[in-house]
């Protein structure tokens, strides 16, 4: 643990279970605020999603980063056929791990709220 | 409470105080990825302070949000005398408010870890 | 004329004319990809339009900014009910001066093309 | 032609050239305002790069677009031990088509401005 880690860590009024969930926020607000508004067509999804993958791997605690950007688009017919990277066409899988506590947090156009939910799936153990 | 909340909590495998926690962090990764980048000089600081924490405002489950920045930066001499703004300008508090749990998050640059950390200082009660 | 104006200037292979369109497309690309994703609804609109305006005035060789913003979205029924900001709710007027010239371009979503598009109206003299 | 692409030819008010520099200053706005405040480290440049450029490709009348990101930084230490995007890490070059009029434009940091100044490299014929 760096000197750096222990004084970011005395910042934290919760504990270590309740920080992990909060870092996990965090990780969520950046896939979604960072990369809104791309532009995006079907040709550059893969790299797109790679990207933002690596991009939230580098954040503190992130163990694994998974996701899939889904466009609805057929064939472009001319210039302006292509879209702006909105929530909804988001899904996104984070997991972060801060000493014994694993938090996985997702990202998720749920139809009946109409809405990119980012909640909690999973806190182990 | 709407059925769009109730879909919305159902979809939560953590405590209402996770929760909380976890829609802060959120809130701290939207003012970051959101607003930095901006075009900065003293000239346009109140009202991007003010569109930040309206901004924020608007999303679920907020209180209250504050945000101060500075940027260290005198008088205007040319064309490209002025910053982008960064995380380490930005100080932040952002309130969380679900049902009886109130989270209180901030974001602040800590010369210690020449980082500008968020991190939890409250949690209610 | 500041060094750094001059040494600006040097880069450039093109005209006083075609270096102001130049800019006049740059602030768009600002305006539309700084701040789609922003959190709205009615209560931030004012404070969102005056930030992005002071925003882009900060930039170089602007003489004005004019920025509406339209979500078409009534009364807030649950903690969901916002949008989050698209070009298309965008209407934006941006004036640049380079020496005598002023150009002048806009944002605007254009039903016939179904596209916020971003185009110059005029360029003077 | 498509009759979008007609009803967008119609709202400039400016040559065929002067509307290629437009664009090109577009896509300058859009690659600093969308990708600055990624989480960067020396992990994640090479997936970030490839997006940027495909992302830039999507946008209309791009033929080509290339970005390089140097981010002076060794090892990472610990886990605060890495960079938000800034512009000044970014080199790019892109090039516009309308027609038969080619635009070069690029963005690059320049000592002497302290500044990362994007131009007009080249306009052809």
């Amino acid at each position: 643990m760096s000197s750096r880690d222990r004084k970011a860590e005395e910042m934290f009024r919760c504990s270590e279970r309740e920080r992990a969930v909060f870092e996990a926020g965090i990780k969520m607000g950046t896939i979604y605020h960072q990369f809104v508004g791309t532009p995006a067509d079907t040709s550059n999804i893969p790299a797109l999603e790679k990207a933002i993958e690596r991009s939230i791997m580098v954040q503190p605690f992130v163990v694994s980063a998974e996701v899939r950007i889904e466009i609805r688009r057929g064939e472009r017919k001319d210039a302006y056929d292509y879209v702006s990277l909105r929530g909804e066409m988001i899904d996104a899988v984070v997991k972060i791990r801060i000493k014994d506590t694993i938090v996985t947090a997702e990202m998720r156009y749920l139809e009946e709220l109409d809405y990119p939910l980012m909640y909690v799936s999973d806190i182990s153990p």
